[in-house]
């Protein structure tokens, strides 16, 4: 566990796993519920790891830019834990996988008492948004912005304004859910505003190196890569990594534990955040995603990465 | 089968069927998903029986107005099927009973293609809202009032302004259900359009001897009582008169038919419409409603005149 | 309305509409389920109509036997009602119709108290036949085939060897249903006990002649159609109507009773029960099933003869 | 992070975190399924922590025998990994959590193609026990007792008589599931024969002091902690520690992984195997259960214990 030789073998092996993990490409396609994410290049694989001292390989089309989606999840339900407390976030949304597609509304209507079972789900990340503080919805942007930038390192990072307009407009799936949520009294505010703040930190748009980058500080607790730095409690981050593995990759969660074995989150965009704790943090873009909502080709790759460096937690 | 007998001794028997049942507001409380019905008196219990030629008897809380809520969607459906025709209805909206609570959105979501079971659950008349013919929002409204003052015979029936204001503002549940329809591709148009003109529906207000009017033309297979003119034809009268049966009465359709056996639908203010075919048009109104969304009151009058006078179509 | 006219017709008018209607077998196929039932002539459609002063019309292949199926559930229902009045039968089986397969599970899990919603879906009717009074299986069955026997007319009525083995030897679905039963303390007794009762009467062996005679005894309210004498209390008849309407053409019963409307029960063999109150009885066969277990070319004929006749209720 | 230490102060706080913890006890009561498992004694808590050397620390009612119950299942899951591979076991059983109750059919009715969610439900469980090898159902109880007793150290571990007599015939809901598995084409051979395996070997009676061996055996990646052979491949042992994770504390597993963080399997006798990788075994009784099918107390010592030491996986 020499982290020096390890980085040397992936820098090593990176390209020839990254084209064979490409070729699972054809076996998905992007996501076309909105027209944004119908554009992305179907046969692109990207991937970027960074090391604990901050050491960067990267592989394929590790320049794409996309929309962080629901990988955007993980960094709300951080800031609206460091908002409001553990209590005060479980008691809006649960802590239990939920076997259903991410965006069921079968357990809000059959399980009382109606809360999301889970932050990671739709319902439970649009019930996350409506704690972020803030005195205004662009004041709670704001802060937004401010953490996913601290944590990628990039003052620059924001949304991707056309697909934020194509999502809102779009969006009559996630908008039943919120009203469902608003019946059931779990979203406080009003929904719109509620609905306009998930709709933007979804749209944040990244590469490869931004989600490495944000792994890593996960990785690492919590801690700032270069400044060493606390920019996140580190029970939160264990908060995080455990539904990471539990509800990180919708309902094939189970399936990319037993396989891959890395906390990891996925977004509709095709992009996967994963670490290795205390050492790697990876980003991966793959557009091409599988029925349950994750890249194919990206899935295969990591799988590959944890399989040769033997990085799976359990 | 003496029309004047049973007119006769339906006059005579009234005021006692009444009070006996007037027992039964004590086992429901009046719906409270929105104040204004919870402001209704819980008590209360009236009723109208109306012959073919016109004969009125009351008793009890006749007086009282109310909101028709889902009783409504009996006309808007009729209303659809003029304006459509049955394929263009049925291509929205299908033919079964659901099982299911009425704001239920299990099925939506299970199974395909996710269009709403039958035209009387709520999604179901969200959907034949969407229906109805008209240049304008104002139009459509135009439209529905027209006929139902046609049915009803009163040229000044309209909505209840504070019964619609308020259900708007706590719609959630409908909302969310409008949404899902719209992403299941069941809603052409603005979804708020829409739902505003399903709580404009739902909030008309009416009295007793509305609904007995209402419910004679459909027990005349649509004609007027008076004029004897055809308002609605034979064919969508008798489709109505079967969704009644299988679910008029939310979940307790079937317990209904069983037990009372005529055409009925309920509204959560605590009304039913029922009818005996050829003979008579009901109007009942008891606000306290059991846990499935009917009146309690009101259900054991219906139950003491159909095994009384033998009304049960079966 | 002239019974001889009609007659008349019916004559005149079945072999066109039966040729006409045997088209839609091509839609469907013979269950499979069970391989004697996939044994039968998937193109075969018969009919029998039987006037209430027991004249008999008939067309296609009348003479085609096969087993009665789900049709048996009807009149098993009826014993029990009989055995125990609807006080001892109601606190067993509810009155509401389900939306779900036949053989579904999901409300005996999701919706307390776990019984059954009506007495014709498989696991109604499995808890019904555990209703039947004997002092032991034998004497059970020996008072079913009586009651069949006698409603029927015809004392060699029995049930098929060869089915019955097939159905106890596949039966898992329902052996599963009958321990969620036994589980959720809706079944008295030995579970296998029961299985055995319900397969035998299911796997009676009828023709469609069978069919309309017992059909007319429903339609003449219970009476005899020869002697006249009560076979079966009327209340009893309208109760076994009433689910016909909303349960009798399993999930497809709302549709059946917008487009036919008459109290009919199918089977997965093919049959068709079906009946004009107070005037005929109807017994179809036509083993091609759509997907909802009914009989394609069964469904067409019922409609085309509903239609020109004026046979529906509604 | 020095086991010494680590032993050292855990024997001394032991006593004090397993009084406190057993305050809890009052919040729940044994299961009451079977009479056997109500006979538990409701306030007992007893705790057995064994090192990577062997050595034993012991707290409470460590004396208390039991029956593995639901904790026996990772352990026909590792000897169905051993005879028919990951293929093999993974084409019978699915790798997800469920978010239902253990003993749910929901999805099994629900979700193509009706296999098993998990291993760890009793639906996953009872279709592992269908494929334990061996050329008689003795034979098969055999292995398994061997493979227990090999991972136990106890040559003398078998299942309890009565216990195993009380399953077998209060099993109904055991039996649907099976029924359900075998129509779905889940389950080979005769279910009874399956069923009668599975409650033998949830039968299997055991003290902490087995439980914490069996643990250790997982800690150790499957080699013996006396001898060092491998007991069961490091592979195998890394799937079962994922499923305890992801599934091992029934519907509340997500919540275990968020406060605990420790591999842990629960049963219904009140048992919880747990452990700490590469480092301890750890053993829990404490019958008194919760909703969900876990040990209050034995919970709230596992989070105690797991807090104190820093034992979280996360």
């Amino acid at each position: 566990m020499n982290p020096k030789n390890d980085l040397n073998l992936i820098a090593d092996k990176l390209p020839e796993w990254l084209e064979e993990s490409r070729k699972y490409t054809v076996l998905g396609r992007p996501a076309s519920y909105i027209p944004e994410l119908a554009y992305a290049p179907a046969e692109a694989l990207g991937v970027t790891v960074m090391g604990a001292d901050g050491t960067e390989i990267t592989a394929g089309d590790c320049g794409l830019t996309f929309t962080m989606q629901s990988i955007s999840k993980v960094f709300t339900l951080l800031l609206a834990l460091m908002d409001h407390g553990e209590d005060g976030v479980f008691q809006k949304v649960g802590m239990e996988p939920t076997g259903d597609d991410f965006n069921s509304m079968l357990k809000l209507e059959l399980v009382p008492p109606g809360i999301p079972f889970n932050p990671l789900i739709n319902a439970g990340a649009i019930a996350i948004s409506s704690l972020i503080h803030g005195v205004s919805p662009s004041d709670k942007l704001s802060r937004i912005l401010a953490f996913f930038r601290e944590v990628s390192g990039d003052p620059d990072l924001t949304y991707n304004e056309a697909v934020y307009a194509s999502e809102s407009a779009h969006a009559h799936r996630n908008r039943s859910l919120a009203y469902f949520l608003k019946d059931n009294h779990v979203l406080d505010g009003d929904v719109e505003e509620v609905l306009d703040l998930y709709f933007k930190h979804c749209s944040i748009e990244v590469t490869c190196r931004h989600l490495a980058r944000m792994a890593l500080v996960l990785a690492l607790n919590g801690k700032d890569p270069v400044s060493g730095r606390e920019l996140i409690p580190k029970r939160y981050v264990a908060i995080a990594k455990t539904f990471m593995i539990t509800c990180g990759m919708y309902n094939a969660s189970g399936e990319f534990a037993i396989k891959v074995g890395m906390p990891a989150k996925s977004g509709v965009a095709g992009g996967i955040l994963a670490l290795v704790p205390g050492r790697f943090g990876v980003g991966v873009i793959g557009p091409a995603l599988n029925h349950k909502g994750n890249s194919t080709a990206g899935v295969h790759l990591l799988q590959t990465m944890s399989e040769a460096m033997d990085w799976s937690i359990f």
